[in-house]
């Protein structure tokens, strides 16, 4: 047992991403080229939960052409989960269980692929193999639509969300632009960013000249303001013929409620569906009476691989094989970054942050990447976001659709007698 | 002025789509190889309010290039409009206007690129130049993204709506599979077809086997039975996990009544906001508890010319260009049309149909083409739909975004002493 050479844990966690799978390939393909270091790769099936339950999904049994396509494939082959672990005073068992698990499995070596959460939960296992006396290397790996995680430039994950963003407002922009004369005026598009405005700011590369779409951002670091909103919107109108906006599911009111929750209810006492896009549009109407048209990206935005950005999936593989470097150079309690070097022409490096200054710190959008009106993006945010945005990652189509891999995912034979409960 | 070339108007009619440019660019380029019989293309400002307005659009200052980007340019680059010319007895005066305008202008084509309410406008120009002695050539296009017009085998701009829509549905469902263990089961994509359940149907084409999504399809020809529907989404979240569904904006109730408009109003005692994915996602949660997610694609369906299908592209292209041809060979009153003459290897040709055939009839997608249980498509529809999605065409990329045209659209002065009044 002793001269087994050891094997090592990966998982994915929170929200998946278009790309999230390209940083597996950055796990699996680097350890495969060491084969002496690393036995197999064992992920977890449906992220941390996999380990609790002994739930491990057997990597090598997957061929190197599927573990390549994964590449080029959304969502979490293995499974995600949302399931924060809680602090390791309030449920020490289950990170005993977890080091059970890879006792048993000759585990020394844990990727754990997410975000701000999931970096705390690496963190706590890398301290708790010290107490436990069992040596395991933990290694986040960064992912999260969000952008929000601190210390590296960005966040794999991002930049595809990022360019569907920009691309989808662009477009839709055309559309309303050569209908506003007798049709629909104001264009609302919705999308994610619940507590930070990254994504929304996003949808502003999509002017590059002016008068070009959108023509009012709504950031969930700005508290709505209603009639200012209002006269931009119709300024917009009465300037370009039409107005299309990007609105963050997370805008607030001043008192720091999101819109969306702002009390409606259907016929039946419902609280509102949600949607802050609708909310928006029907308020544009109320008091400007502009027809209007909405759109709610919701999952089609991190799932979009087929127009992922190609400086995502780059940096989402070189994150998962930088992960396996670290851990091959003796690394305990660190996750690689993205290291910014020049703007333009683009150009990073892999650089290094421990866990306990990445954990549970957020990143929201700077102040000075928002102009002072509120309402759009500074040079200095353009400056930032574009390279995220750069480069397309085509997957391959059969039948007019994308190929995207699904793995045979079999389980590795448990070891241990007891089950264990979540 | 009797041996001048004769100048041809070209409008684009309705909402607009992923590909109605190239048609423009098949119109444009084809007459621009044929100077001895068309001097001029026109294009209407704003559809045939263009022709009303005499605010005509002089094509000839376009330089090639700008002609052949328009290929990959989604929207109306002319400018659209929702503007139903009346029947000739009730208005006269815009049959008469037009023609007044067509004569100071020289214009002795008429091309008209729209859905079945154009076919109808451009059937009765063509009966007004009869009546009022007035030779003008009137050739339909065809164009929509909802697919209903009859005759023709499909409509350009519909492959592209469809390519997205089961590309979209696709890649959501991996995300929602991935994630469903511990967070969302229920996923709702809402889709354009107000009164034909084509694009709805066209997600089915991402079911490739069992158990893919979607595993619901809600079609305005089936009227909505809700215990039925519950029902097939448990069966499908304790089968495979989660249940992924393709919603048309135009499902209806049993008593014909669209479920969008089913009487539901916020706090404020406003009709409500909008979108059926929201009320079907919220019924979800309430009988059977599953956590939902839902988007509603709206524009970003027919604008998302990133992922136009080739197959799409071309028909549109062809019957740009095969319009001018009809033109050129003395026809009027006719519509070019797309005949299958096989499924699989696809093999298409263009036709011909009389406008007076294709004015205002509506294709329903066939009963045939919907599974016995009304939630999915038959083989029959796949075999219909997939080869209309087959084929990328990208646009070329410039700083990550998609490269779209703009014209200069420069007006030809006007001729006519008065104004007209719409």
């Amino acid at each position: 047992m002793a001269n087994e050479i050891p094997n090592a844990f990966y998982a994915q966690s929170g929200g998946v991403t278009a790309v999230i799978n390209a940083s597996a390939a950055g796990v699996i393909e680097t350890a495969r080229q060491h084969p002496d270091r690393i036995g197999k790769v064992y992920a977890g099936r449906n992220g941390i939960i996999g380990a609790l339950l002994e739930d491990l999904i057997d990597t090598s049994l997957e061929s190197d052409e599927a573990i390549a396509a994964l590449k080029h494939t959304p969502s979490g082959a293995f499974g995600s989960c949302r399931y924060k672990l809680k602090s390791l005073e309030e449920n020490k068992a289950e990170y005993e269980r977890l080091i059970e698990v890879f006792r048993a499995h000759n585990i020394r070596y844990f990727f754990y692929n997410g975000g701000g959460d999931s970096m705390d939960t690496a963190h706590k296992v890398s301290m708790l193999s010290e107490r436990m006396n069992f040596p395991i290397q933990c290694i986040g790996i960064p992912k999260t639509v969000d952008n929000d995680l601190p210390i590296t430039d960005n966040c794999p994950g991002f930049g595809s969300v990022a360019k569907y963003v920009a691309v989808s407002i662009k477009e839709a922009a055309f559309d309303v632009a050569s209908m506003a004369k007798t049709s629909t005026k104001v264009f609302v598009l919705e999308v994610m960013g619940r507590h930070a405005g990254w994504i929304a700011a996003a949808g502003g590369l999509a002017a590059e000249r002016e008068g070009d779409a959108p023509h009012v951002i709504l950031f969930p670091e700005i508290p709505f303001d209603q009639e200012a909103f209002l006269a931009r919107v119709k300024h917009a109108v009465e300037t370009w013929g039409y107005c299309a906006l990007v609105v963050s599911e997370g805008v607030r009111t001043a008192d720091g409620q999101f819109l969306s929750d702002a009390g409606t209810t259907d016929a039946f006492g419902h609280k509102q569906l949600g949607g802050v896009a609708p909310l928006i549009a029907q308020m544009v109407k109320q008091h400007l009476g502009y027809k209007y048209h909405w759109a709610v990206a919701d999952y089609l935005q991190r799932a979009a691989r087929h127009i992922a950005s190609k400086t995502d999936v780059e940096q989402a593989y070189a994150m998962g094989k930088a992960a396996v470097e670290m851990a091959l150079a003796g690394k305990n309690a660190v996750m690689p970054t993205i290291e910014r070097l020049s703007d333009a022409p683009y150009r990073w490096q892999v650089g290094e942050a421990p866990l306990s200054a990445v954990a549970n710190v957020e990143k929201k959008l700077p102040r000075d990447f928002i102009t002072a009106d509120g309402f759009g993006i500074t040079e200095k945010a353009r400056r930032y976001l574009q390279p995220l945005i750069e480069g397309e990652d085509y997957p391959p189509y059969v039948n007019g659709l994308p190929y995207y891999v699904r793995l045979k995912n079999i389980l590795v034979p448990k070891k241990l007698p007891e089950d264990f409960t979540l």
